[in-house]
């Protein structure tokens, strides 16, 4: 390919089914031979899988809400120069598992730190890039609650969970989680061209067509 | 103690001999009972101890300023919250080995990043708390490195250290170390009533004469 790639986020509540779909669509590509890499936050580099280590692990509830802020803030500044950027040049089709709009829900919105605080210090960390196309799964806390719980505890964020097999940001309160989605939903208002909104309560297969439609749509477009 | 403590910080380049004149500070402290608490950045707590093998490690080259920049900002403020605020409003004095005047020296001016910018995040670090005095130590970037050079392999970063055992920031170039130590002393400029600055090319004695006469004075002021 000679023209620059594309740059896709994924984002939603924990339980949404996000990862799922995201797997997905890469598998789709794949199927299609269309150069892509999956990647995802925090971490996508050696440097920001450590940070996510420290931001995940259960055993440190003493981790400040300031810190937690500069540490995805951190992970992600090493993951545009080092990978996102790079692949977006190169003319990938770079898939990405959560980006600034979840700092901005999880940080802003949910800990109720000054949103636009997190957006300047994300605006230094990205040196400004934003996605071209953004797929925001929504569900209740309710039901994301219940997804998570149910989930077999995969260590897919490579640090040891707790009991309940939820990490530290998962172990929040649901009035937390509400504050979160309703951030996400604000988000969108603001950026109705470049996010697009799927309902996650439907069936897994339902959400991947909605976003299949789109993406082919989105990408024969060429924008 | 009923009143509250102080918060003292060293600053200076590397080799400048700061931490040999911070410990022999806290000696001093101990000998006369003084409530004191020794500590330095990056690191200070566990979580910071974590950011500060990220940070240091010689082995991750393609760790970006950016990165650096807030990886030094998140450790700083766990620090502030975990440890420095807490000992100083419990009576303590507060002996802090680099702080923000550091990440403007060597972050702003030693790697030309927006100074302006470097300030503002180190605000939302530290939520505004500033010390109470400063000991700065100058010294040329050749004696420095010259010092670094000559110091046996203690461990104290806490990472492995390369063949030539300088550290990752302690290995970057004469004219890097030049722009920092100007950094320093433009820093100074602006900020004479709370920085010391002291002639760190004297013998250590010399260099703690003056930091403990300095210091009785500022202490038995009360202020």
């Amino acid at each position: 390919m000679t023209h620059k790639g594309f740059f896709i986020t994924f984002e939603g509540p924990d339980g949404s089914g996000k990862t799922t779909q995201i797997h997905r669509l890469a598998e789709e590509l794949e199927r299609c031979s269309l150069p892509y890499l999956l990647t995802r936050e925090p971490g996508g580099t050696e440097i920001g899988d450590k940070i996510r280590t420290i931001i995940l692990n259960p055993d440190h509830p003493e981790l400040a809400e300031k810190t937690e802020i500069l540490l995805y803030a951190a992970s992600r500044s090493q993951h545009v120069i080092e990978k996102i950027v790079p692949a977006v040049n190169s003319g990938k089709i770079v898939l990405c598992d959560r980006f600034v709009d979840a700092s901005i829900a999880y940080q802003g919105y949910g800990l109720g730190q000054s949103i636009d605080l997190v957006k300047m210090i994300n605006e230094f960390a990205t040196g400004g890039i934003s996605p071209d196309r953004t797929y925001l799964i929504d569900v209740s806390p309710e039901t994301g609650r219940n997804r998570m719980k149910k989930r077999s505890g995969a260590p897919e964020t490579g640090v040891t969970k707790s009991a309940d097999d939820l990490d530290r940001i998962e172990m929040r309160a649901l009035t937390y989680h509400k504050r979160v989605r309703e951030g996400f939903l604000s988000i969108y208002e603001e950026n109705k061209s470049r996010i697009r909104l799927i309902d996650g309560e439907k069936n897994h297969d339902q959400v991947f067509q909605e976003i299949i439609a789109d993406f082919s749509q989105f990408i024969s477009r060429g924008v």
